[in-house]
């Protein structure tokens, strides 16, 4: 039984287990990061003093083997009077740390309430308050903050917490006892990289000898990576665990030219992550999703953002076949 | 194995529901009230547009063989922000009735995820308002304003709902292939009748083959039913149903002196429910709680009302009485 540790938070993190949900004969444990502070998380954060359930609440769909109706329920979110906005896995979430007065132990208790495979464990216990320096010394605190902020204009001198912000006990282990360490993809400032600064996770997954993974995102973020190419993801990832990547995925796979069009015109050129990686560690894969999901009503760039993503069951037959050499 | 149905809602039936939980070679099912339209409930009922949730929670969080920490997920009341006053539970099947289009088939979701040991089914899936007319022709509309009217200073001419109401089939069915019905205890013109007036109800019971079983109220209701006897309580009920009740549980264990005199100071005369029922019908039971239940601070009145009331197991041991002569 292999083990398998990802890293993450959000959107990418739910496409990587859901693929990896299907593999079997391995052990999967998913840690999030608890850096986020917008939309319904973050109102949960504010009035309920709760850490943030968003992005546990996303894995823990990703890896439920419940019925469909389960799965659509934790991700329901309502529409009208006060409860307007909220996702009820989030509040579900939210009173059970309320109930058992721990986070992690809540989590676990939705773990067995939703049948989940594997374990979600958050990167931390602390309150994780994300505040970015920029080069021109302004200071962007929170994560949703950070998300809508244009970090490249001055460049980003220094990411942190405003409080120390330790490795949860269970995630450290994890790390150290991992076979394979699946890095991404996802919202690099937002979800992937406030899981790698918290105290004690490069010296963690610096004694670990799994095999580092990253299966580099497909496109830039405005105002954050933009013109970024896969080069640039994987030194700047390296600079911030400290070691080397064993693998990186790369997706060989063209989008259509209606696709790369739409997302030129409306992100501008610099969106597509372009592959510049000249090193053996490259595995170039076919990962594209030709899955269409529709974007919400006005909301073009949505719609777009999503036709251009990693198919979860591509992206798992890759880990797979790097799991039978181990 | 005898199929037992209870007709009630809220506290009265989440009492009988834990009890007759412990019992083996049972199938159980729990008819619920859906005119509940007060507090957590009502706001959901409101601004969702969804059935009552609240006695419907109770009954499934008292069938729950779940671990306790679930259960008391269920029960949990937030008490900050836009969430503050809502019970978790209530959320949980308003989001289950949005996502699945169907309360009852929420409910049974509900029940699968919470391991419920028998069946809890909405009395009606129609919208159910209460409305009772005064015999001075005044009219008090919804179960809320019901509960905290004076309905004994003028009396009650009429009580019924402001739309037809149906008995859900579910309902109907369960009720038809009984063996045993147990209506009660409880909150007399807003758990009990609620049930027994919609629609389709006395047709059913008429046509049941059931032995019915009345643990009679402990106490009486300020402005609804005091000074009211056993025999008041089943006389009424038998014009409701339009027939006998089988068995009449009447309680003969004594509260303690400082219980009677502690309701009494703060109830008035006529709190405690007189046994005066000349009949062979009646069996007359040690059937009082003895577990304190603290009440809120500052609400003396809750804390006295729940001293004196039916202990679930003494109850469950009366019904399997009733059960082993069948």
């Amino acid at each position: 039984m292999k083990k398998i540790v990802t890293i993450g938070g959000g959107t990418g993190s739910y496409a990587i287990l859901s693929g990896l949900k299907n593999l079997s004969d391995v052990s999967l444990t998913a840690l999030v990061s608890m850096a986020d502070n917008g939309g319904s998380t973050g109102v949960l954060r504010d009035e309920l003093g709760v850490l943030p359930p968003g992005d546990v609440r996303q894995c823990l769909v990703a890896l439920s083997e419940h019925t469909s109706v389960v799965r659509a329920l934790m991700s329901y979110r309502f529409t009208a009077g006060k409860l307007s906005g909220h996702s009820f896995g989030n509040i579900f979430l939210a009173a059970l740390e309320k109930v058992t007065g721990d986070f992690a132990q809540g989590v676990e208790i939705a773990s067995e309430i939703l049948k989940v495979k594997g374990r979600v464990i958050p990167i931390t216990k602390n309150h994780a308050e994300l505040v970015i320096t920029l080069k021109n010394k302004k200071v962007v605190r929170g994560e949703d903050a950070v998300n809508h902020a244009d970090l490249q204009e001055f460049g980003v001198e220094k990411i942190g917490y405003a409080r120390k912000v330790l490795i949860n006990e269970h995630a450290r282990r994890a790390i150290k006892e991992a076979d394979v360490i699946i890095i991404g993809p996802g919202n690099y400032y937002c979800s992937i990289l406030p899981n790698l600064i918290v105290s004690g996770f490069v010296d963690a997954i610096g004694k670990s000898k799994a095999k580092i993974i990253v299966p580099v995102n497909l496109t830039n973020k405005q105002g954050h990576t933009m013109h970024w190419s896969v080069s640039d993801y994987i030194e700047s990832l390296e600079r911030y665990i400290g070691k080397k990547v064993d693998t990186v995925f790369i997706n060989k796979e063209m989008p259509s030219e209606k696709q790369i069009s739409l997302y030129k015109l409306n992100e501008g050129d610099g969106v597509l992550v372009v592959d510049d990686f000249k090193d053996k560690r490259a595995m170039r894969l076919p990962l594209l999703s030709r899955k269409v999901i529709k974007g919400n009503k006005g909301d073009i760039l949505r719609g777009l953002r999503s036709f251009i993503r990693h198919d979860p069951l591509k992206v798992a037959c890759g880990i797979q076949s790097v799991l039978k050499k181990l």
